[in-house]
């Protein structure tokens, strides 16, 4: 195990890549919103350059993560930065790489429906048609990719799973459960550290793990669709991380009557994008 | 969502009970200790009576948490009184079933290991041989049940992870991807809230469904096994749970520099098991 000092550093590193992340990311959703906002149709390759840079920037978050995990992994498990509804929809110290394809299905269908209900307008009262986002134009094809990619996306998360279950198991194992079993005393030996080391290490590479298959699934899903597809599923899902992350610190602060600080003064609040942001960038 | 006092006072109720349920297992430590020191191979229906007991103890506490997951679920599933270290092995805000098999196998190998290191110093020196433990006796017909039971609970929790990793899919699903999409203000509506507590509620569900698996498996091991053995498995458990709560707040200090007071005080810090019950019976 670590040292006291350098650990209680290296929690305080973590601490500030993840608010580093969020504030990056709330630039990522003002310069998707702008991009979507001025896009003519023969500009593709900007929104591409713009959501490479994206992708690119969550792969950067990752590798900071893999090395800041190595010393010391439990607080990715149970973050303090955290409200407890984000904790409990942890997966491997972060979001299911599943729910990235369900906000695709979420896009597709709600703007589907205003379609539908624009339509209807339409008929009824001549109106102009918005249609409101480019989801609901998924072709075939790319549904059918896209629902592929879930089915093994969904299949590695099991896989990931299924061996934290396993080293969860072996705490309960010797030489931990027959040293807690053998003695009175509760001081944990060097026996019972090296065991729980070893524990954490194996967490923290299945965090490396599913890290990577978050990256993947992103990647692979932008690859599928159109660059105009790609910015706005990126700005639905940084939107929804981002949104949580507040519902969650707003629902703790009105059940126990207290404010994180700390959270409250990253994400600036409850307020619209744009104060958030100026508070995220000081 | 409930309001803010009472939910307040819900928390304050989740962690007494769990303090609560800590001083009583540690009460159950002695007593196992003692029951098991004095145990007569004739009085077999004393022993027998203390588990029952303790299995019994066991359901009051499940039936306890059940009722004040109702209203406000999210704190068991990282509660703010386990360390990181405990609250990453947590499995639906407790332990997992499956790991009480794990106890039991760890039992027997270690007592096997016991006995043939006394059975070789015996043919060396002609010492006395204690075995040390009666779980290495369990016959082949024990262990057939116990292996049943091991597959049958893993499968169990398996469902139960495969429900709640759909619930925390279904919040990038409608209305809550698409509220944090088709705002700027990440104010949560009244859709977003009760979306919300519909999640929690649904994850408050699995958590009593876990409890009834964790309850189910204890009661079917003490089936299997004899009076002294539920006995020796009992008090191994439950100095797992209790060296694993200190061990963790124990690594929490040396690397973060700080002392949990509450959890310090209800355990009586790292000490015997004496000092420890005179504290937590306080």
């Amino acid at each position: 195990m670590a040292t006291s000092s350098s650990s209680y550093g290296i929690e305080q590193l973590q601490k500030g890549c993840y608010y580093e992340w969020m504030s990056v990311q709330a630039k990522h959703i003002v310069d998707l919103k702008e991009a979507l906002m001025s896009h003519r149709s023969k500009e593709d390759h900007k929104l591409e350059e713009l959501v490479g840079k994206i992708v690119n920037d969550f792969q950067k978050y990752t590798e900071k993560r893999s090395e800041l995990s190595r010393r010391s992994c439990s607080s990715y498990f149970t973050p303090s930065w955290n409200s407890p509804l984000e904790n409990g929809l942890l997966w491997m110290g972060g979001c299911r790489p599943s729910s990235f394809i369900r906000v695709i299905y979420s896009l597709c269908g709600s703007q589907a429906e205003t379609q539908l209900s624009q339509y209807l307008l339409k008929i009824d009262e001549n109106v102009e048609v918005n249609h409101g986002g480019s989801m609901s134009d998924l072709n075939a094809s790319q549904l059918a990719k896209i629902n592929d990619l879930h089915i093994k996306v969904i299949e590695k998360e099991d896989k990931i799973t299924k061996k934290s279950a396993n080293l969860q198991e072996n705490v309960a194992d010797m030489p931990i459960a027959i040293a807690a079993y053998a003695t009175d005393l509760v001081n944990g030996d060097v026996v019972v550290e090296d065991a729980l080391d070893k524990y954490e290490e194996g967490m923290a590479v299945l965090m490396v793990e599913a890290d990577k298959l978050r990256f993947e699934t992103l990647r692979k899903i932008v690859d599928v669709v159109t660059p105009v597809q790609a910015a706005e599923f990126l700005l639905a899902g940084k939107r929804l991380h981002i949104s949580l992350h507040e519902w969650g610190r707003v629902r703790e602060e009105q059940r126990f009557g207290c404010v994180r600080t700390d959270a409250a003064a990253a994400t600036g609040g409850a307020g619209t994008e744009k104060s958030k942001r100026s508070s995220l960038l000081m």
